[in-house]
C-alpha cells in the first residue's frame, strides 16, 4: 500500500496544502486557502484602530483555518485514504514572528490584548522596526560582536530582534506578557505536535543564533536594559535540526485535519529553503534560486567562509550537517510587473519584442534597486538606475534591460561567493520565473552557465513534504529524500556564447554603476532623503 | 496709410508667411504652405534610388512655392493692398545649404545632376557627415586654430564645412561643378532681390567666418588637398550684416509673389536668432530661449568671452554691433514627448499629476542627453539616465523629472555664462513650451528666476518682418525696429522659494551625475557602442 505524505506552505497570501507520495514523490492532490484577513496593513479589524506606516501583521488563526480547510480539501482531491498519511511538514514565510503564553497561545487572542497591535503576529515585510534595526546593526559593529560578519554586516528590520526590540520599546506591557516570541513557522509546528521546539533554520537566519548561542547579555543590555533576559526568556525554546520529527500529530491536530493523529510532524522549515530538496538542490555547490517578485538564493557548502553581503550563512540552515547559505535579491519579478503596469503593455508583448531584438542593441544598462539592495550592498535605501536612454529607446527595450539587471545581480553574487572560495557548481530555477524564456536565456547568457529547473509547481509544499517523509522514518536523510521525491530538470538552458561575449561587456558597465552608485557616490541615499523630507 | 511688411519663417516642413503692421508690430495675415517634397530621407523622388542613413535632404523648388502661394495668401487674409507692403524678410532651418551655379541655379535643377543625391540641399540635420566634422575638429586643435574655441571647442557634421567635405569627398563631380556652396538662407534672398550676399550669422555660427575670414587654405588642405579653395571660390560671396537691404525685389519675384517690384529684401537669417527681436530680447543680458523640441539659447553680449561648450559666439550674429553668443540643448520637449508616448498617457495627464506633488518628493534625478548634450558638454554621443527609481515611481514622477532634468540643463548653460563673465540678467521663453504652465514654473523654480514670455505665436515671422521693416528704412536699426514691434510679456513666472530651495539640492544630484557621466566615466559612450556593434 503506497504511503503520503503532507506538505503545508504558508505563505503571505494563502497555504497550500499538497499530498505527495513517499515513494518517489509524485503530488497528487492539493488545496489552497485564503487567509481570511490577509495582511493587515491599514486598520486593526479588532478595533479599527489605525496602523503605524510600514506595519505589517498577520492573524493566526488564518493559519489554523489552513490546516482545518486546505489539508482535507487535498486529501479529498488526492482521493487517498488519510490511513495512509504517514507525516506532516509545513513552511513559512520568514521572518513572521509572534508574542505568546508559554501555552502557544497568541497574545492577540488573550481578551486583554486583541486590542493592541503589538499583540499580533508581525509579518516578514513588516518594515516599522529600521530604527531598532540600526541600532542593533551600529552596537554590534561598535563592540565587535563575532556573528556580525555571518548576515553580511547587517541585522535587517525584518528579523527577530528588532522586531522584539520594537515591541518592548512601544508596546511594554505586551512585551512584559510576552513569555515566547515564537517564529509562525515554529508556532504552527507546536499546534500540530504538542511540543515547543525552534527550527535550525529560522533560529540562524533570522534568530541570529549562532555556535549554539544568541547574543549575549551583554550586548542585549546595552541595547536596551529592559532587553537583557530577552533570549534567556522568551527564544527559551529548544532547537531541533531540519527533517526532525518535532512529535506526534495531537488529537486536536488530528479533529482539524482528519488526518492520523500520532503521524509525524516534521520541525518547521522556511518556504525558500524547504524548496532545496524538493528541486534536489542539496549538495554542496549546488545553487537554487527561487526567483519569484524578488529572489532566494540558498546554497550548502561543507565549510564556513565569510562571504561579504550575503543575508546570512547557518550551520543546518538548510540540510543539517552542511552550512546553508543565503543571499538575496529584493527585487525582481516586481521589477519586470512595475515596469510593465507603467506602460500599460503585457510581459507577453514586452517578452517577445525584447526577445528578437540582438544582444545589446538597446545600448542600456540598469541597476535593479527599485526594491533596495539586499545582496551583497545589503542597502534598502538604495534605489534603481538606467543609463543610456535615448529618443529611440522603446518600452520593450527598458524592460529588457531590468531583466539583464537582475541577472547581473545573480551574476554579482555568484562571482561574490567563489571569489570568497565558496564554489559554485549548478544553478537551478526555482518559483514563477524559472520557465519564463526570456528571464531565464538572459540569465543563462549572462551567467555563462546552463540553468537547471526545478519541476514541481509547488516546490516549497513538496520540500515540506520531504522534511514529513523524513520525520516519519521513511528516509534516514533529506538528502536521501530529495534524490527520491526531489524533481530537477537539468540544463534546460544554455548559454549561447556570442551573446555570453556581449554581456561580459554591458555587466563591466553594471559593474561600474554597481560600485559608483552603491559604494563610492551617497546620491542615491540623499534623493531618498530629498523625498522623505518633502512627503 | 499704414505700411505693412512680410516676414517668411522657412521651417523643416513648411514656410509661413505673416504680414506685420510696420508701426506697432501687429500681425493682420499669415498663411502656411507646406513642403510638397518635405523632408528626402529614404529615396530621391527623381531616381528613386535609396538614401544612406543620416541623410535629409529637401528640394529648392518647395521654397519658392511658399513665396507663390503663402505670401499672396497671408496678403490677401491680412485685407491689405500689396501697394501697402514696403518690405520682405526671411528667416531659415540652418545649416540648411546647397550647391549652385554662380547664377544661383541649383545643381539639382540642372539636368546633368538632377539624379545626384549630392546635388540637392542638404537639411539642417543631414547627419552623414559625421566623419568629417570628426576631422575637422580633430585637425582644429592638432593646429591650434584660433576659431575652434568660439565653438566650444567642437564643428558640428549639421554646419556647412563637414557637409560640403562630405561632398567633395562622397561625389567629387558634383563637387568640382559647385560654384557656390550657399545656405538656404542666403539662396531665397538672392532669388528675392537678385544679389547675391551672405547673412552674418550664418557665416559666422555655420561657417565659421571669425574675424573677417574663413578657415585658412592651409588647414583645408590639410584636410583635404582637393578642398584647399574651397572658401576662396566656393564661399566668395560679400558678408552683409543683419537688418541690412540685401536688394530690391525683383521682377520674377514681384510675380511670385504679387508684392511691388524694388521693395526692400531684407538680409537672411536664422529662425532661432531672428526671434530676438521679435521678443525684445536684443539687450546684452537677455537670453532668448526658443523652447520646442530642443531649445536655442541666443543672447547679446558687448564683450567677447570664451564660454565653455557654447554653439558658437559670432560678432553681429543676432544683432549687428554686438556680440551673439549662441547655445543649446539638443533635446527637450521631443523627451517629454518620448516618454508620454512610451508610457501611452497625455501630457495634459502626466502634467496634471506632476503639478499636484510637492517639489522633489519623487526622489528622482534625470540627465536631459536622450538626444545627446548640445551645450555644455558638447557630445552628441551622450546619452539619458534616470537614478532613483523605486516600486513606487510612478510614470508622471518619471515625466516631471525629465522636465526638471532640461531645467538643470538650461541652469548649467546658465551659470557657465555667468562663470565666464557674460552676465544673463533676464531670461525670455519662446516657442512651443512658453505657456505650458508645469514646465515654465519648474523652469522659474529651479533657475530662480522670472521667465518673460515672447507674446507672439509666430514670433520667428515677426522677427523677419522687423529685419524687413529696418531694412526699408522705417526704423534705424533693428533694436529700435523691436522696441516699436516687437512683444514681451515680463515675468510672467515667477520662481517660489521653498520649491527653489528643494531644486538646489535636486541640482546639486544633477551636477554630480552631469560631471561623472558626461566627463569622469566613459560609461555611456561604451553602451553606445555596443550598441552599434549589436545593430
Amino acid at each position: 500500500m503506497p504511503q503520503y505524505v503532507i506538505g503545508v506552505d504558508y505563505g503571505t497570501l494563502s497555504g497550500r496544502a499538497v499530498v505527495v507520495r513517499v515513494s518517489d514523490g509524485e503530488e497528487v492532490g492539493a488545496a489552497v486557502h485564503e487567509y481570511r484577513h490577509g495582511v493587515i496593513e491599514r486598520t486593526l479589524p479588532a478595533t479599527g484602530e489605525r496602523l503605524k506606516p510600514d506595519w505589517a501583521l498577520q492573524d493566526p488563526q488564518d493559519y489554523l483555518d489552513v490546516l482545518r480547510t486546505a489539508v482535507p480539501e487535498a486529501v479529498a482531491a488526492a482521493g487517498v485514504d488519510p490511513s495512509e498519511v504517514i507525516g506532516i511538514g509545513t513552511d513559512f514565510t520568514a521572518c513572521t514572528v509572534l508574542p505568546v503564553l508559554s501555552d502557544g497561545t497568541p497574545l492577540c487572542k488573550t481578551a486583554e490584548f486583541e486590542h493592541r497591535p503589538h499583540a499580533y503576529v508581525k509579518l516578514w515585510k513588516h518594515h516599522a522596526a529600521q530604527p531598532q534595526a540600526d541600532r542593533i546593526t551600529e552596537l554590534a559593529h561598535r563592540r565587535g560582536e563575532p556573528w556580525i560578519d555571518r548576515y553580511g554586516g547587517k541585522i535587517s528590520s525584518e528579523w527577530q530582534f528588532a522586531k522584539a526590540l520594537q515591541l518592548l520599546e512601544e508596546d511594554p506591557e505586551v512585551y512584559a506578557r510576552t513569555e515566547r516570541w515564537i517564529e509562525a513557522a515554529d508556532w504552527i509546528i507546536w499546534q500540530l505536535g504538542g511540543r515547543e521546539t525552534r527550527n535550525a533554520c529560522t533560529a540562524g537566519y533570522k534568530g541570529i543564533h549562532q555556535d549554539g548561542q544568541y547574543p549575549s547579555k551583554d550586548y542585549l543590555a546595552e541595547l536596551n536594559p529592559e532587553f537583557a533576559d530577552f533570549a534567556d526568556t522568551r527564544l527559551a525554546h529548544p532547537i531541533s535540526a531540519l527533517g526532525e520529527r518535532a512529535g506526534g500529530l495531537t488529537a486536536e491536530a488530528a479533529s482539524w485535519t482528519g488526518l492520523p493523529e500520532g503521524i509525524a510532524v516534521a520541525v518547521g522549515n522556511v518556504d525558500a529553503h524547504v524548496t532545496s530538496p524538493a528541486a534536489r538542490a542539496v549538495q554542496p555547490g549546488q545553487m537554487l534560486l527561487v526567483m519569484g517578485t524578488s529572489t532566494c538564493h540558498v546554497m550548502n557548502a561543507a565549510e564556513l567562509k565569510a562571504v561579504p553581503g550575503i543575508c546570512g550563512v547557518v550551520d543546518g540552515g538548510i540540510l543539517a550537517g552542511l552550512y546553508g547559505y543565503e543571499a538575496g535579491q529584493s527585487g525582481v519579478g516586481d521589477i519586470f510587473g512595475w515596469y510593465a503596469e507603467s506602460v500599460g503593455q503585457s510581459h507577453d508583448e514586452l517578452s517577445r519584442l525584447a526577445a528578437e531584438q540582438p544582444t545589446g542593441a538597446h545600448g542600456l544598462v540598469a541597476l535593479d534597486w527599485q526594491s533596495g539592495n539586499r545582496s551583497i550592498l545589503v542597502d534598502h535605501h538604495l534605489s534603481g538606475v538606467i543609463a543610456g536612454l535615448t529618443l529611440a529607446t522603446r518600452p520593450y527595450e527598458i524592460y529588457k534591460a531590468l531583466v539583464e539587471a537582475t541577472a547581473y545581480g545573480t551574476r554579482k553574487i555568484v562571482e561574490t561567493f567563489e571569489a570568497s572560495g565558496v564554489a559554485v557548481t549548478e544553478l537551478i530555477a526555482a518559483g514563477g520565473l524559472k520557465r519564463n524564456p526570456l528571464v531565464m536565456q538572459i540569465y543563462a547568457d549572462v551567467l555563462r552557465r546552463p540553468f537547471s529547473v526545478a519541476s514541481s509547481e509547488q516546490a516549497p509544499a513538496l520540500g515540506s513534504a520531504i522534511h514529513a517523509a523524513v520525520a516519519a522514518g521513511a528516509y534516514p536523510d533529506v538528502a536521501t529524500a530529495a534524490e527520491a521525491m526531489g524533481k530537477v530538470e537539468r540544463a534546460v538552458f544554455q548559454p549561447r556564447d556570442a551573446d555570453a561575449d556581449v554581456y561580459d561587456q554591458l555587466y563591466a558597465e553594471y559593474s561600474e554603476l554597481h560600485d559608483y552608485f552603491g559604494r563610492t557616490s551617497e546620491s542615491l541615499h540623499r534623493l531618498r532623503a530629498i523625498r522623505n523630507e518633502a512627503l
